[in-house]
């Protein structure tokens, strides 16, 4: 094959209560050559949590290391655990082929697009904002006044869209999945992720 | 629906030889939605040639009107006859949510870019420059001299590639469309096509 033939990063984000995690899973269960990226922490490993599955596990003094030598897309400290995503695992992935898959919040997003600025950027939308107050409402896991609150963050949130490159709303899971299946397979045709592609053509002759 | 609900001219493009024509016509079999451009001409319809279908028959009177008036997206002086793409036509139809096809050499495509640069610029490119040869070998209405003119002209045209947002490799035809096809999905949920979205998510609050 002539095009574009590595894979790409593709980075699916949004408010909280968008429907990142179920579009991204039905994403993994429709795209054969998709790989989900895996964030390193170092929170101990809870009941059935694999390592380099649900987590790469590791230490404070082994992530710090990782922060100081720029090899993660991005991190986070979350109480007194560090998360974040290893560059290493993204990078490899790519250059064997494989699209991958991020799925983080709007603020790790943004970091991430600041190391890689050639990953796809999506944003996911809930169909209506009365929409995400549901399904926030519905984890059912929360106090009325932190249902408030992520709310009030979601509609914050939703003014960074303009940093992203696409757009989808998530109204219906099986359409979302099929227009991110078309960006990814139309971004490998973009032009500037093709520029050696003519030259190579002329070679040929 | 909330996401950008207009249609989209998508400018099919490249080297004669690149199998343009061939692209275009398996596009529109595969999508009802799409609407192919008619160009305008001054010359003489042919025998079973019929208005608003293989072309826009007019005068050069009018066609002179046109130019001045702005409405053309494109035109060209081929010996006597005047050609070009009629801006009206185009915009009812993205207008009225359809997808706009237009297929056209790459110097008119350039013409286009300047006056509707929100279009979608596809180039179409051979597998090879040799493919590209046979390809106008197998056309036998040319002269060893004219195809030794056309390959070089095409040679040349290659280069302009770099104009254009998409490059799409002809090698296979129900793949190309299939990539075209998945261009267009794409294009819709760009974010600069969709800059009212989020302000209309969150009215709806």
């Amino acid at each position: 094959m002539l095009l574009y033939n590595k894979g790409l990063l593709i980075v699916i984000s949004g408010p909280s209560g968008a429907g990142k995690g179920t579009v991204c899973k039905a994403l993994l269960k429709k795209d054969e050559n998709l790989k989900l990226s895996i964030s390193m922490t170092t929170r101990k490993p809870r009941n059935g949590e694999v390592d380099g599955e649900n987590y790469f596990f590791t230490t404070v003094e082994k992530f710090k290391m990782l922060i100081e030598n720029n090899m993660l897309l991005e991190w986070a400290k979350v109480y007194d655990n560090y998360y974040g995503t290893p560059k290493e695992f993204v990078q490899r992935n790519i250059d064997e082929g494989h699209d991958v898959i991020l799925e983080i919040d709007i603020q790790g997003a943004l970091k991430v697009k600041d190391k890689y600025p050639e990953g796809v950027f999506v944003f996911i939308l809930p169909p209506s904002m009365e929409e995400l107050k549901n399904r926030i409402k519905k984890r059912g896991t929360e106090t009325e006044e932190e249902i408030l609150k992520r709310f009030k963050s979601a509609y914050e949130e939703i003014n960074f869209v303009s940093r992203y490159n696409y757009v989808v709303i998530n109204d219906d899971v099986d359409l979302a999945v099929d227009k991110i299946l078309a960006i990814i397979k139309a971004e490998k045709c973009r032009v500037d992720r093709n520029k050696g592609l003519y030259l190579e053509i002329k070679e040929r002759c």
